[in-house]
């Protein structure tokens, strides 16, 4: 069978196909060397032309400014929580928080540990299902940074554009929309992404950081979280996590070879296009997000009631259409549609979506 | 070829290769789910049930009772060194350090930004080449905990046997030792140890902790660092580094089906004394630890000279001996014959190293 599963799992997610085949086909034998890419050292010739050349393809991808630095670090997001506040900021400081879901929530709250923290906006007034009115949010004024999650992945609510730059530095967990759409870094200070998404296997988490930020890190920064020691030593101030590198950079190759980030957010649009149509044109499914602050990665849906959402789930698992599954705090269906996700699976469910809506009403 | 290489690496360093092959053979596929291992939710039945037998494999190798945690976590044991102060210390209190090497070194110098570190043995006089005498070391009357690195990688020296306990909590980095023989797990409170040597892929780090440790955490914690958090979340407390873990499991059962850490302690004991009795009957090659002290996995060693010893590099690698030199610290050689370096490996050198002295003398 060309394609035994679609997998819509919102992380550790799908990955390109082709990417994978690369992997196995090299698995025992990466570069010639006779070994497997994780059984080298980082600090191996081959190795750091790898990282090199990763680096300079994510830069590419992103089109990221020279004054901005990019890390590779290990674990994912939530390592990010905490590193944050250490690195960029003072223990009587503010910091605004912007609250459009679970992982925004998560972040402020971690964030509290080591500063003051303002929440500037919270959409769980509505579920969040919306995002917030930014002409009507007083941020603090002199917030040692503003943070906010542009795509929420539980949710499955996305900011379109980035929110208006000012002198305070902008923080935005990218996880889950991270390559999915070209992004204007000058309109962010600090990006972070856990790999798992729509980057490679859980494990890494990059960091995009504009320079002016580095060398500000607490004197309790654990080393593996402070940005500056990371950035001196170009992400190997330890072992990183190479072979996830190593697939990540395979990711970044392939995006390059399919058109880059332009191609990647229109092939984006079409996919969640087709999906949100068909959800709103069904008689039993419906999109709870509004239709402004819906996004293209997490499309969040729901049945009429939890016996049919259950009917739905088990019936679409059997035609291996995977891991619909809402998330366990929300329930209800989510199909995650990461960039891996061909456009053939998306219609593929959609032509599920169709037939299951005619058989139960 | 039956084997292309032999890969002396101290770390990323080579896995067995039934391991290798295995993970290459269901890539693709994996548990008839249709989806790569690393596409698959760390929350999904089939991962969690792959977590859960991994736990009890490893607890079986390890024969670790049952008031002790293992917890699988993000990233290398550099990530320890500030996790261990913030989980089970206080800032007024001491904590003994016993230094042996370049690892030990480093978690003394990263703790001081959390507590008051008592550094009660360092063998930087001998160039660590030698263990403290440990009744001439003066223990602090109060230390929150002693640590210690039972095998320092860049030096290659070992504690054959556990320190004597007393009812300090005593904490080893078992990094580069963890698997390679029975470890009596009572004689500590807490051990660490980075995957990338005897384990699996680097960016997992594996924990085992007395309970009575944990609840301790400092409120300034990151939660990937938080023993008590991952240990309530059984390691998913956050998205852990599922492809590393994976194969950390083959591993486990790698080493399970071949007779354990008992039968693995025979060949690793054959191996380095095969390894070291070359080295000491060779005119040319010497061994600088002294003989007590000598590591059964980081064999280091030294040549006449420094042009000898790059002639000696070059010729190994063009005979698929790789990675043999030192570490750059230090210079000269170093093979790490960690688990999955097979006694043929071993006998291979042994042989070059033996044709090579009587070229060059």
């Amino acid at each position: 069978m060309s394609h035994k599963v679609y997998n819509f799992s919102a992380g550790p997610a799908n990955l390109p196909s082709t990417v994978l085949k690369k992997v196995q086909s090299e698995l025992l034998d990466w570069s010639d060397s006779g070994m497997s890419v994780m059984e080298v050292s980082h600090r191996s010739k081959d190795f750091v032309a790898l990282a090199v050349n990763s680096e300079s393809m994510l830069r590419e991808l992103l089109n990221v400014p020279s004054n901005y630095k990019i890390l590779f670090l290990q674990g994912g997001a939530t390592g990010q929580f905490s590193a944050i506040p250490l690195n960029i900021s003072t223990p009587t400081d503010t910091a605004d928080y912007i609250i459009t879901g679970n992982w925004g929530k998560k972040a402020s709250e971690e964030a509290r540990s080591y500063l003051n923290v303002n929440v500037v906006a919270n959409e769980s007034t509505s579920n969040y299902t919306t995002l917030p009115d930014l002409n009507k949010v007083s941020f603090s004024s002199d917030a040692a940074y503003v943070h906010y999650t542009p795509n929420e992945t539980v949710y499955g609510v996305e900011f379109s554009k980035p929110l208006a730059k000012s002198s305070v530095p902008m923080v935005a967990d990218m996880s889950s929309t991270i390559l999915s759409r070209p992004i204007d870094i000058g309109s962010y200070d600090l990006i972070y992404a856990g790999a798992q998404k729509n980057i490679g296997p859980a494990g890494l988490t990059i960091v995009v950081i504009n320079e002016n930020l580095l060398g500000k890190a607490r004197s309790i920064t654990p080393s593996v979280l402070n940005y500056t020691l990371m950035s001196e030593s170009e992400s190997m101030y330890n072992t990183p996590p190479t072979l996830s590198w190593y697939i990540a950079t395979l990711v970044f190759r392939w995006l390059l070879d399919t058109g880059g980030l332009e191609e990647r957010h229109k092939i984006n649009l079409a996919k969640a296009n087709l999906l949100y149509q068909c959800i709103d044109s069904s008689k039993i499914f419906k999109a709870p997000v509004v239709e402004s602050a819906r996004s293209l990665m997490n499309i969040v849906f729901t049945a009429q009631d939890n016996e049919l959402e259950k009917t739905f789930l088990e019936e679409a698992s059997k035609a291996n259409l995977k891991n619909l599954k809402g998330h366990r705090m929300i329930g209800g269906m989510r199909a995650s549609i990461y960039n891996a996700m061909p456009i053939e699976g998306v219609e593929t469910l959609v032509d599920f979506i169709d037939n299951f809506d005619r058989r139960y009403t």
